[in-house]
């Protein structure tokens, strides 16, 4: 089959590769459309993402659907001819931690596109079944590669127990923060903010999710503005900004939330831990998800949001050096990009 | 009546001051006695904790029991000759917090000894009647004023869920450390570690509830030592060393609990937020405490542990400028100084 | 001031009483609009509820918004001339229910319109100020009256902790059923069912907020259907029935919950606890709700949904006697009933 | 090997069976104890127990602790000569409930001794390496058989939430009930108390873990004694007593929380829902267990308190007829049986 192999950071191909072979509770998904993720784009720049190192050549890209093509002998879950959506990490299912419902933190995951796992930027790729989740009628192949970057927001959200009554700030406005207010719209609330340094970003805010939205310069007059001078319930922090992680314990409610889900470029971060305990904050570090697909996908299906807007960029597979390149030079334009394998 | 009066930061005296006048709903209590806590010593040495400033003559003192003398025309809940413990923020029961069950941050709370409310290093202190609590047979004077430190690790160790079975590592062995470790004791655990730089300290936690304890200097090998490399379920952070906050991310358990409880002395402190990420961990601050009284004086009246060999010190009212300068002196021979001003 | 005061059961006059005295936290209210709720309907009928009787002459009504007329000298939180919802339960802010949050359970709660508290059938009324709540200019008099029964609905889905992507059953669509799915809606849930035995309430809830609706006698298919067999996340038992009651074990997902929020007519009510067991269901008992108006009101505001179909006769004050008749005689076409003591 | 049959009800056999054969994942384990519990005397007596029918011969037996003999080709969990105790429930590890963290309620689950699935009533037994935890020193193979029943009490109490300042009442003291307290304890309550019929149950309890016991005829007075007429925080029902059962909502503190263990002999129990409602109660009912054995292994080694006594009666593999009578005839003079299948 054709993949694009990352051979080297910064050295790309596209190649033939052998096709997956799957064992007995396996599928084999012919590609419908994959995403582009930041994770991804890190990996072609940098060769890396802290500890974890393209040390051979890798096939990138975890965000995806598409058709069944292929079952093991004892699959039961899909048939060939489903449409699905494919979960990324497929975990040990014994461990302490996948035992107790918190897989995400398996460490035995072995994770697509994350050296030395092989990702989905082919024409086919394999997966356990249980890892697999049909989509309705209702969702389309790119919802359901949308499904992977929205359960970050989900997950996120959940972690915060998010009620729909409460006032949500999203700080970092690229896919991740822009989903993430989908997401906290699938789940009920209305009161949603955000902060961007992006002209672009803040704009497609403004359309979709967001009741309103700022530069992070005039953020900590907005927040007071937005919110009686009380703060946010909840906020999802994925700018990775080390100054706008810096701020959180004072744009949040005495008593609220913060989460983490950007990753800052350095080791070490300042916040104003006192603030965190004078007024009592709760900070959740997350770390990719659990569950959530089931959960979104009925969301997305009762809801019916539209995704598309956030899709600026459609490739085939053959350009994804131009998919790349688009990633890293467009900031100002391109929010999701996604690529086709077999076309669009 | 006798009372300890801190006129200006670095002046207190013993003078006559007027016995405290009570509402209907209030009792007034002579003071059996009453500990002295860390933020006593600290607005006595510098006038200030944050944005909290003595700026008239203040009482000081929140650690309190001691015995009814008058209750007013409506109270229902202690009589006359009462043994009674303190709670020392009076909250309005009013407000969106006081509703919800977290009353430590309503924002109307009045507590001893925080300006500008008076405290009860005094012959008599008055209080509203729900906030006293009738100490059983079993509880000395001291164990009742111990209740509000006690307090303090009894919120922090409730609001990371510790469990019996969990291990629970106590950073900065204060007062407020060791008495967390006995309430990790009231709570069940039994896996309790311990740092501090101060030997004294250590040899106090290691004849108390600790399993073993360590100088910070050598942390890193014996957490991974302590945990089987696994890091700890819950940390109770109480020193408030920018240190030993910044090294708590990889000390605690993939998908476990910090607790900062320490203030430090700088606004910014640098934290790996990167690992709170990666391992999916929960920081939660916490002040004051809410809701522990009842519960800790029943732990306390059930599992009979000895709070004693905390308080190393004894004085009554009148040596108050000795008992501060005990606590300012003598970190390596002191713990919980207690004061009496009935004598003792 | 005029108002209907039930003298004995089945005996309810408009009479000239004293307009309310204000204390110094208190407001009066001058009443807009006024529901009748079958609490209301059950006092007239029989001069009881459960250990409640009337024993002397009593003013019904607890579901009411108005306008402010007077504020008590300590009054912060509203001025004359606001348009408030009261919520009618005024707790004592002192016990441990209340400290911990869970007011709805304080022992000396004084209700309006339980015995021997009266309630707001009548031009005025008179409320302590932190059970006020200010309307905004998106929601009507009528709305703030409904939240009363709205928030027996959202207490009830906070206590099961339901979520957007799960499956809700409201069993009995009375008025607190018909509302619960509003309350569900609003918490974003959008998969929603519903049984009663009469067709105009299956109809109603049709058009408003159920995905679909059946007799109670087809219950048993049509919850296999609606389910594919796996039975609700959430039950909500709002009828009261012993039939309903004895079958909701089999209706809920394994691991599912059931809230009852009905009373049934007898003391002992079958149930086959052993499905509890065999599939470990939560059920959980509701009483009433805490915290619920402000959440309540800001999910009207920001989902503005209308509350009007849910009004099916309107009537003044000196109606109150056909608008129990109406209530008592036409469940087949009534559902919420409103007084208007100054018109409408 | 050697194991007892049940071939048909009533009919038990010791006969050569073929020894179980080990998949890659899987170990087999002499048993060095494992204990009869109440659901294999109801399999041996009636051949069933609800919808579970023994149809054709079945090993019954699963509380058990045992040597590992042998390991499949990817097992790392465990080595050969490891002292183990078995977690007797292989689960799917894919489902929803596995993945969530509930696989008690996994659907595909094969428990020891529950029809078609084989127990351990044998000289080996085998299991999948992630059932299997490794003893301490410190726990004999006697503890690490009752981590079984133990693990249900951790369990039952768990999803209550039990605090340990909390007051407890556990209805039926047979080796559930026993072993409940025996849990409660572990989890750091100290105030227990119980009912049964049976004195000998009774005076057994008393010297454990019992603050006080008592008939249920006196129950009612009794619990207003015991608690000062609030009722309990928290009671776990493990005599499956259908008067038993309908007294509960009367014994639970307001807000409390009841938990069901015990099945009914009968599909229909009555029960007062309308105290469940007006007192806002809590019912959760409990199946088995999930994640308790290395907590329970972690508390009974720091806890280090003996639960030999509640073993009264030991028998080798021969013996086992002879262990059922026991258990059929002397309910006033025994409670947990133990066989030796190498003898003791």
């Amino acid at each position: 089959m054709k993949a694009a192999v990352l051979m080297e950071k910064q050295n790309i191909v596209i190649k033939e590769v052998p096709t997956p072979q799957i064992a007995d509770d396996e599928v084999l998904i012919e590609v419908a459309c994959i995403g582009v993720c930041g994770s991804d784009v890190h990996y072609y720049e940098h060769g890396r993402i802290g500890n974890y190192i393209v040390e051979s050549p890798i096939i990138l890209g975890h965000e995806v659907a598409g058709t069944v093509v292929a079952i093991g002998d004892k699959v039961s879950r899909v048939k060939v001819g489903d449409r699905v959506a494919i979960e990324p990490g497929v975990t040990c299912g014994k461990c302490d931690y996948c035992k107790q419902g918190r897989y995400n933190l398996c460490p035995k995951v072995e994770f697509m596109a994350t050296p030395p796992y092989d990702g989905a930027w082919a024409e086919y790729v394999k997966s356990r079944e249980d890892f697999l989740f049909v989509l309705p009628d209702e969702l389309s192949f790119e919802d359901g590669a949308l499904l992977e970057p929205l359960s970050v927001g989900v997950h996120a959200l959940l972690r915060a127990d998010v009620k729909p009554y409460q006032k949500v700030l999203i700080t970092g406005l690229g896919p991740i923060g822009q989903l993430a207010a989908a997401a906290a719209r699938l789940l009920g609330v209305h009161e949603i903010y955000g902060s961007d340094v992006v002209e672009f970003r803040r704009q497609l805010a403004k359309q979709q999710f967001f009741q309103d939205v700022c530069d992070p310069s005039q953020l900590a007059d907005k927040v007071s503005e937005w919110t009686d001078g009380q703060g946010f319930d909840v906020i999802i922090e994925s700018s990775g900004n080390d100054k706008a992680i810096a701020s959180l314990p004072t744009q949040v409610k005495r008593g609220g939330k913060i989460v983490l889900v950007g990753l800052s470029a350095n080791s070490q971060v300042s916040l104003n831990t006192n603030e965190l305990v004078d007024r009592e904050i709760d900070l959740y570090g997350v770390f990719r998800y659990a569950n959530t697909y089931p959960k979104t996908m009925t969301l997305l299906k009762n809801n019916r949001i539209d995704l598309e807007p956030f899709i600026t960029h459609r490739y085939s597979l053959d350009q994804i050096q131009d998919a790349l390149n688009t990633a890293i030079t467009q900031k100002d334009s391109s929010m999701k990009i996604m690529i086709y394998p077999k076309g669009y």
